[in-house]
């Protein structure tokens, strides 16, 4: 899956994207699948791409809005835990605006209302805002930024309000600095959420998804032992105790998985770890007897609500406590925590807003997670396999009809069926021709594309299993590529293939590795605009929010380097618009590599890869490829037979496919 | 010239690299050699690494520093220019603390006096220093930084003096944060120098050197029009003006040139760019009536020292005059300003610190300016072939015992017979085996090695034309180098010819592409501890202080991309301490290419070289060499031999070795 500029954060357009909150008895169900049936949620507000009528909501909300003395009020797009997917309830822009991409903003004032959103969303937009809404499109020349147009809207002392819960410090304070700077008066932090009490009686209510184990046997640490070293941690920084608001950071940190987010294992939650104490905020309704025990007398659990005041209490206990000291000490939250928290702690003075050392631990895998990592490609890439000889298979032996959902929805029923399978990680991306060459495409039943054997197909996918999480793409022909595609589709193998094999001495970041990706294609003057490789979780979040690592030219891949045990995409790519697109992505994982020589008596690190699918052998055009390319091809095309093959025993179909697609050069 | 961690000043164990301060009627003297036969100018006060007594010294600073109610005083290394090389008047550091290396501070309090200094120069300062010093190791565990050391030696409100003239303003500020942070009372800018009142008559006085006008044929554009381009960038960003205080910018704007500072043709001054003024700070001795002729009525002259008062009356003014506007109006300083300057023109309100846009402009070479590199790079590449095909004569052939500094003499000597020769552009590395491995090595005349026909033999040396600047390395073998220095040499190289033939898009800076010149040294387990490229002025400054841009993992370097235009060095290595060492370094421009596709109707980019002098034979292992790559050395060579043939007229002993060494594999 890609990382763009912006979180992909589900749209409207697909609705399988969000989580219903129904309650579930069984966790292992797929938890993804059974969306394809279910109505949308939002039937009382929108249809599909259709114009919603605000009118009435934002009358109510001025009337809110005055109550509580606010001239401008802000509704961001984020969940209190700065969640890259989001639940129903937390859909709050989408209900106040109607417009229902995955990134925008909307901004209220006593007259008038905005909504700003990327590119991406121009069309969508402009469709479903009615005529009390401008649109911002971010990004074009003379166009404000949503905060540039608060902070016109504030002059003359004008007062803004936001739900601090929904907004991070740091966002606040920037936007607090242009308010202020065009003579705005104040950006007031609001608890009550006023979306919310318009939205009244409608609004969903919060998942309440049962909260499970996720064992040693995959896990591959105790929590005790996560919460020694994170101590040490806050002992090094001289923290007072770390505030953890991210929910896949205290999946991780706990040893717990839930299902409150749909593709995100995770479970609303907040928790404080002390150097003394460990308390974790979660609604006990979800916590079955054994998870309590597994918690044991180690963690004290609170209401997931009680969050606030607790922290409250006990940042204004332990500084006065151990106020006599000389050295400030303080709380430590992550960069993403909310304003809220950092006000509920006592703001900058007894915050260090910093990035999350559990992020970083939690990125670093240990070798039970490492080989979880590998046991679930081998599964997974025989799913793919399979789904990949059937499509042939159903396009040209069988003339079938299929729709790119129709492919995906076999790739799924195939994943389903292999062990530890949980759900997807993420909406399937099954593209044919130029669906392909948008980036973040997302098939809709009734409003897609029927597969064309004669154009490209791209297919992005993965899925969450007990052991790990998967994430490839692999760009197929069923019929005659045109030379560009062949060659383009080289190009961006060629880049894989460097990346993979790229050794670099311990110390080195993503952001110095990128170039290894891009060569080949810029030699041709070709680009892709993402990124090169980002973070995986072990049976957790994928993309952005995995950890402080990524290949690509973001500057914060230049602050932390790669580490063994890491484990990140790698996937290049090219794009015609509206002709095709091809993505080749492999999950590979950091490990320490001999080398002749060791300068400077530092460990040399590689990359082992993980994802185990043939690469397409009508899109190679081997002509461009060099003796070594074409020997690490044949390795790994052998290492794909003799891995997979046991799977489909009987099943002569995609035997014969995979023996063919896994020919030596 | 390498670019490492810390700059390259010179220290006293090169006695060459300091200017000396006799007037010159002859612009065209070489301005560094005569410097072999001048005697120490610091007789005074050391001998060669001999340790220094300032007890004396001492003590009259603490007189000064008490009239001045100062409990401690700092004496940094640099001058009022943030200059990379200073002139003898400016090395206050070095006469207060008898410490001569390039990099270091001094920190003196009515007790103690401590200097800090990095792991070059550990030994020297040491040996240099009497007992009144003690020794900050920088960048050793436990030891302090000087700014810590400054901060503990405040606690208890003590206060701190400095010369705001020789401290940029945002190093002055990160000082007094951690002062106050510790307790301490001020941070005091005093204006007289108190290490000049001690040197008192001693001290060198200022160049006074005659300044020369840099012709059209030459600077490729007149200064009337850098003001134009200059005044527009002032309109964009709002600006009263901008006030220059870097020498090679200031050189550059007016397209002149000094003598005032060692290898870099510079004259100490000011400007001030207004929209509708410009004032030139030089003392009126050093301008001819040709001078004063070229600048015309454009440009207002003012004696050097008058900048301070000239500029706190000229903010005075104009931020009265226009005040009544909204918008609030600053003037521009360089980053790299001194604090002086900041406080004369009013302090933060007044200025706004950014990254010099004369420094931007400077980096990207007009037509001329890169049809002057081609051609000095010409005639520099005829002097090097013609010096190793000597050496190699005296070596091998005839035996001689020459040392070092035989070598870059003689080397120097072959370079003065070119046209339009000035000077070096920085101290000639003359270094054979183990001295290989010191990357700033410079030899000194009685204390050098003799060189060794037997061992590897690097030069990386330079030259000022009036067309333009060279930096060129080569290294290499007169007898039978070792399998892993074969090795070696041939990994920097591909890594050296893979960066010059990279391409890529507009917009990617020197950080991206730093890879392309590790890559084979990384697979093997090899690395070097230095930049791969730095920018190069046109008959001006190379190193750090040239133009934004760079190539290697300073995040500096992922700021600013390059250009078409820019000039920079193409310069990996490879080190084996006690051992050899190698460095292969051309100067590469970067230009617009011709690429199969255009993703995005960018432009795409790659590299001209410009160095012309072959590459070592006897060290190239060709079996470690690409097909692709053997036919771009042959294409380099052939070009070459064309290129340089001319000036072998009659010389078979240099035309022989260029055929031999330029012969296809």
């Amino acid at each position: 899956m890609v990382l763009l500029r912006f979180f992909a954060r589900p749209s409207r357009n697909c609705l399988r994207t969000y989580a219903v909150a129904s309650p579930s008895t069984i966790f292992l169900s797929t938890f993804t699948r059974h969306f394809h049936s279910t109505p949308p949620f939002f039937q009382d507000t929108a249809t599909e791409m259709e114009t919603v009528n605000t009118t009435e909501r934002l009358s109510q909300l001025r009337g809110f809005m005055k109550d509580h003395k606010l001239d401008i009020y802000i509704v961001p797009s984020e969940d209190s835990h700065q969640s890259e997917y989001i639940a129903p309830c937390d859909a709050r822009r989408e209900y106040i605006s109607g417009f229902s991409g995955s990134a925008g903003t909307a901004v209220v004032t006593l007259e008038k209302a905005s909504l700003a959103t990327d590119g991406r969303y121009f069309n969508q937009a402009e469709k479903q805002l009615d005529t009390n809404w401008e649109l911002l499109k971010q990004g074009l020349q003379d166009v404000p930024t949503w905060q540039e147009w608060t902070a016109e809207q504030s002059e003359g002392g004008k007062t803004v309000g936001v739900d601090p819960s929904v907004i991070t410090g740091s966002d606040a304070r920037k936007l607090l600095e242009k308010i202020k700077k065009k003579g705005g008066a104040e950006l007031k932090p609001v608890k009550e959420n006023l979306v919310d009490l318009v939205w009244g009686k409608a609004k969903p209510s919060r998942p309440m998804e049962p909260v499970k184990i996720q064992p040693f046997e995959y896990s591959g640490k105790k929590f005790e032992d996560k919460f020694e070293e994170l101590r040490k941690e806050l002992e090094k920084r001289k923290s007072l105790g770390f505030v953890v608001s991210m929910l896949d950071e205290i999946a991780w940190l706990y040893n717990l998985r839930g299902n409150d987010i749909p593709y995100n294992p995770v479970f609303f939650s907040y928790a404080v770890i002390t150097p003394t104490a460990a308390t974790l905020y979660v609604d006990d309704s979800k916590l079955s007897p054994e998870v309590k025990s597994h918690l044991g007398d180690a963690v004290t659990i609170r209401p997931y609500d009680s969050v606030f005041g607790d922290i409250e209490a006990l940042s204004t206990e332990l500084t006065q406590t151990k106020g006599v000291e000389t050295t400030p000490k303080k709380f430590l939250v992550s960069t993403r925590a909310s304003w809220a928290l950092n006000q509920s702690l006592g703001g900058a003075d007894k915050v260090d807003e910093v990035r999350s050392p559990i992020g970083d631990a939690k990125a670093v895998k240990n070798e039970v997670e490492l080989e979880g990592m590998r046991a679930c490609h081998v599964r997974d890439g025989a799913a793919l396999i399979e789904y990949f000889a059937w499509l042939e298979d159903q396009l040209i032996t069988k003339s079938a009809k299929l729709d790119e959902v129709d492919g995906a929805d076999k790739l799924e029923a195939i994943r389903s069926k292999h062990d530890r399978f949980v759900g997807l990680s993420f909406d399937t991306i099954s593209s044919t021709g130029p669906n392909a060459a948008v980036i973040h495409y997302k098939p809709m039943k009734g409003n897609c594309s029927v597969i064309d054997p004669k154009e490209v197909y791209l297919c992005d996918s993965g899925a969450q299993y007990q052991d790990g999480t998967t994430d490839t793409t692999r760009t197929l022909h069923f019929g005659e590529p045109t030379e560009i595609e062949r060659t383009a589709y080289t190009l961006v193998l060629k880049g894989n293939i460097a990346l993979e094999r790229v050794r670099f001495p311990k110390g080195t970041t993503g952001f110095a590795l990128d170039t290894m990706a891009r060569q080949f294609l810029w030699a041709e003057g070709l680009d892709y605009r993402h990124g090169t490789g980002h973070g995986v979780g072990s049976f957790l979040v994928l993309n952005v929010h995995e950890g402080p690592i990524g290949i690509g030219t973001r500057l914060q891949f230049s602050e932390v380097p790669l580490s063994i045990g890491n484990v990140i995409s790698d996937e290049p790519g090219y794009y015609e618009d509206g002709k095709f697109g091809i993505r080749i992505e492999n999950m590979i994982m950091v490990k320490e590599v001999e080398t002749k020589f060791k300068f400077g008596d530092k460990p040399y690190l590689g990359f082992e890869h993980v994802t185990l699918v043939p690469h397409c052998r009508k899109l190679i055009d081997t002509s461009l490829l060099t003796a070594e390319e074409k020997a690490f091809l044949n390795e790994y095309h052998t290492e794909v037979f003799e891995k997979t093959k046991e799977f489909f025993k009987g099943d002569s179909l995609t035997l014969d496919w995979l023996k063919r697609e896994t020919q030596p050069y």
